[in-house]
């Protein structure tokens, strides 16, 4: 017998993650739709943007707007901010959750951040604390936990170690990522049991990119490690312009529609889930190809 | 700790399985030269070609000469055969590798091959009972073992009391397919158990589609079931006519990539196996997304 968690939470990232990597810009009430649609579908929690500058992610220059506009507060909805700038323009708004990033790879965070790891956590320091004293819920993705594409395979121990710092500094949750879409389900299942055995009063969330088709069978696996939360982008959308050949997020859809046939709840309505494909697909420039949304359009049983 | 087999095999089936369900019909040559390529490779055991009827079939027209050029005899080529005149076909080759294949739903095998069950069973008994005084190998292939595009669900009850029969008849192999790409990786995972428990002296195979996208992850989970046998389609190719909406079998480089990411032997050639695939491409009118091909092309880490 396998012992799989009986519910599981799915974050969505696709509004922020999905869409800061397309390539063409959005248009705000394109995107305001998007998350008003994903919002109906049942998602407790969401990336909706992130306060970049809009000079480096120009798909992001709106963010403000969304950030004020998105409608449903009370579920989680997430900001993404890389620096103190974007944290004083988060405290503008009535955004109670936050997500900062990090790879655990240094190659990594220099071309992604343009800081080290140890000045990124140096400067991160004061700021999340500050978050958590003002009520916040904070979410710290850890890129490249897996593999980096500039350093290669990157050990447990130097995860685990980082990650021990952010829990030292308070922080509610550890999205960790397989950035490039490398990982095996062994390697998958290998981390995510120490993780969750290290830090059990975290939220640990995993986070896979699809790239070498292994991210519904890592899901799986992690599963059995006892994981009960995932990143997942609808539509598949998303990738990374710091990470060469990273394709896309796992599709939410492929994602939510395997866990309900595990016999594992996510309140997720699939085809609410269908309708906000729908709306965003006219506005990105590839065809969303996921199974589940091409298995829906061509009515085969699902 | 997760227990996985050492060794797999992957049994290539894209030269019958594929090309048969691909619009086109691929010229004779370049079908020997996929083939060739296959074997180089290294592939131990290959679905060649079927002996079916060109009416239904015009795609396996060239089937006999196939099967008499196919090269390589210190490997396990199985031809496929429907019935009485395929075996008489077969026994004028120096083949010694035969697949046989039934639906476990009525239904399906009406529409298939336009006989019930029983009827099969009926017909198949003797000559498989000849074929094994003859030396052969029998593989067979049992279909819609999970779900049936006509039926839905199908219980394991079925399937093994259908696997049984064979057994009876001294089948050497049963290779379990997932037709329409619905099964998830729970029952993946209990079916195989199963079988591998109630057939501990015959080889189990595992034939997944990646309708759903749920092939990797029930490839993962069957390993676990202890399965070390597996279906593959090089390039994915492949469907099923007769099963609405069956897309491509799991992509042969997409699983050897997994397995070897396992630390799974397979004794396939990834570098080899790009070359295979690109014999066959300008062939075949849908290009061919594998991931690993894709990423191949890319040149991204692999």
């Amino acid at each position: 017998m396998m012992i799989l968690p009986e519910k599981v939470t799915i974050i969505e990232v696709g509004p922020r993650d999905g869409l800061q990597n397309e390539n063409d810009f959005v248009p705000t009430e394109k995107k305001l739709d998007f998350i008003r649609e994903l919002q109906k579908a049942g998602f407790q929690e969401m990336e909706i943007t992130s306060f970049v500058s809009p000079k480096w992610v120009p798909q992001m220059a709106d963010s403000f707007h969304i950030a004020t506009n998105c409608g449903s507060t009370n579920i989680r909805n997430f900001i993404l901010v890389p620096n103190k700038r974007g944290i004083d323009q988060l405290l503008q708004t009535n955004i109670k959750a936050v997500a900062i990033f990090v790879g655990v790879s240094d190659s990594f965070n220099k071309k992604n951040i343009n800081r080290s790891l140890k000045e990124s956590l140096q400067q991160l320091a004061k700021p999340v604390q500050e978050l958590k004293d003002s009520g916040f819920f904070v979410r710290v993705c850890i890129s490249t936990a897996f593999y980096c594409p500039y350093e290669g395979k990157i050990s447990e121990e130097r995860v685990i170690d980082l990650c021990n710092q952010f829990v030292q500094l308070g922080v509610d949750e550890l999205s960790i990522a397989d950035t490039i879409g490398m990982a095996s389900p062994l390697e998958a299942y290998s981390l995510f049991t120490k993780l969750k055995a290290t830090f059990p009063e975290i939220f640990i969330t995993a986070h896979f990119h699809d790239t070498r088709k292994m991210g519904l069978a890592n899901i799986f696996a992690s599963l059995q490690a006892g994981v009960d939360r995932f990143d997942c982008s609808t539509g598949g959308l998303g990738g990374c312009p710091f990470a060469p050949g990273a394709s896309g997020n796992v599709a939410t859809e492929d994602v939510v529609y395997m866990l309900g046939r595990l016999g594992i709840q996510t309140g997720i309505n699939l085809n609410q889930l269908v309708k906000a494909i729908d709306v965003i697909q006219p506005h990105i420039s590839r065809k969303i190809d996921s199974a589940y949304y091409q298995a829906y359009k061509k009515s085969l049983p699902v």
